[in-house]
């Protein structure tokens, strides 16, 4: 059984005190049972990994002694998907869970001009993708921007190669004939109603290209995850 | 806008008379609120795409005339995946309804070892391929066995190529690299706990190759719907 794993913000070399969030220590204390000196690993999303030892418990809050620390070498490749928000916020959610698994590097929360509900709440998105980095056992956090509109967006996207999945008719590249190549990689995903003409047009401006997702209609959240896999499982 | 789409399991003749369910009944009645002679698409899910018209609404029944009948292709490939029930249901489902959408053609419930829960409704899970199903505009509804024990299934499992992604240390093809091929593809996912040894073995035993779904750990729904992506889009 391997040791528990949390997240905390806070980097503290060897021998400093950590102290974990009310619901990480909560976890420690009441779900786990865990007693002075008990040995968890701990993580601060930005590649460092720890182990630390249960120093003190208060009321709320679980203090955890910091005793070795190692560097965890960043993903090789930045793998960007630029999504849509949606109107059924637990179908976005869901996405951000699993491209976090799948080990997505950059998700881009996309204002288009179809995109039916813009409502992002940064908290509550932010602990999904914790909670998925510990339960994939990583140790670098997807970075997720505020929502960003669409055509705001497009002319400071980055990414060696960038993809947008419309579902317009036009030429198309099959993206898992093309996804093997190297370099950062961008994609972006429309809401339900998919790209206007207007916003296809202008990303193909800005060096995409445009690639399918096989023969099938896919939801948005799933067409996500479909590219989430494509780019992020070689 | 396309014509709104049902599901019917009678397959009845241009000019005869389809009775649609209640839910679909209901759909076409108040939220559509269609009238008589509004066309709609219906499939049988066997492959049978028809045109209909609204021809009578009772209290809870809605009455469609058969107008038109096309034959839609088959999927090119048999592809299968085999994934153990999960103690959370709605994972299961929302794997059920994600698979659907990518064209995966038979899904298998699996009872392993390690499974800690078995529990099964059909009906219930029956009615989210149907819906993932029309929602991506296919005719053909993926089939699902009842679930089975891996150990049974293991010896009669079909397809040319058989994959098992397992999580022990082995030798391990990725994937993306091997499945690009021709003729019908099987995998098998495990529960949370992995498949045991001697269930890895079996299947390897019985021509079931081994895989890797990439270098992080991924929940038993996201490593199934992983490779339905990797297999279903090509």
């Amino acid at each position: 059984m391997p040791f528990p794993f949390f997240y905390s913000e806070e980097i503290v070399p060897p021998g400093g005190i950590v102290t974990l969030d009310e619901t990480a220590s909560k976890h420690v204390m009441q779900v786990l049972r865990m007693k002075k000196d008990d040995q968890m690993y701990l993580t601060d999303g930005k590649g460092k990994k720890f182990i630390g030892s249960v120093h003190s418990m208060g009321r709320r809050n679980c203090m955890v002694q910091i005793q070795s620390e190692t560097n965890v070498p960043p993903p090789q490749q930045q793998l960007t998907i630029a999504v849509s928000l949606l109107k059924n916020t637990s179908r976005f959610e869901w996405f951000l869970e699993k491209a976090t698994e799948t080990g997505i590097t950059v998700i881009v929360p996309l204002v288009c001009e179809r995109t039916e509900r813009t409502h992002f709440r940064r908290d509550r998105m932010q602990n999904i993708l914790v909670s998925a980095m510990l339960q994939s056992r990583q140790c670098w956090l997807p970075s997720m921007p505020d929502p960003v509109n669409f055509k705001e967006w497009i002319p400071v996207s980055t990414g060696d190669i960038k993809w947008i999945a419309h579902c317009m008719e036009s030429e198309k590249e099959p993206l898992p004939k093309v996804v093997a190549c190297a370099g950062s990689k961008t994609i972006c995903i429309g809401p339900e109603g998919d790209f206007t003409p207007q916003e296809a047009a202008l990303a193909l401006e800005h060096r995409f290209r445009a690639v399918s997702l096989g023969n099938t209609r896919l939801r948005t959240e799933t067409a996500a995850l479909a590219a989430a896999v494509l780019l992020a499982i070689q």
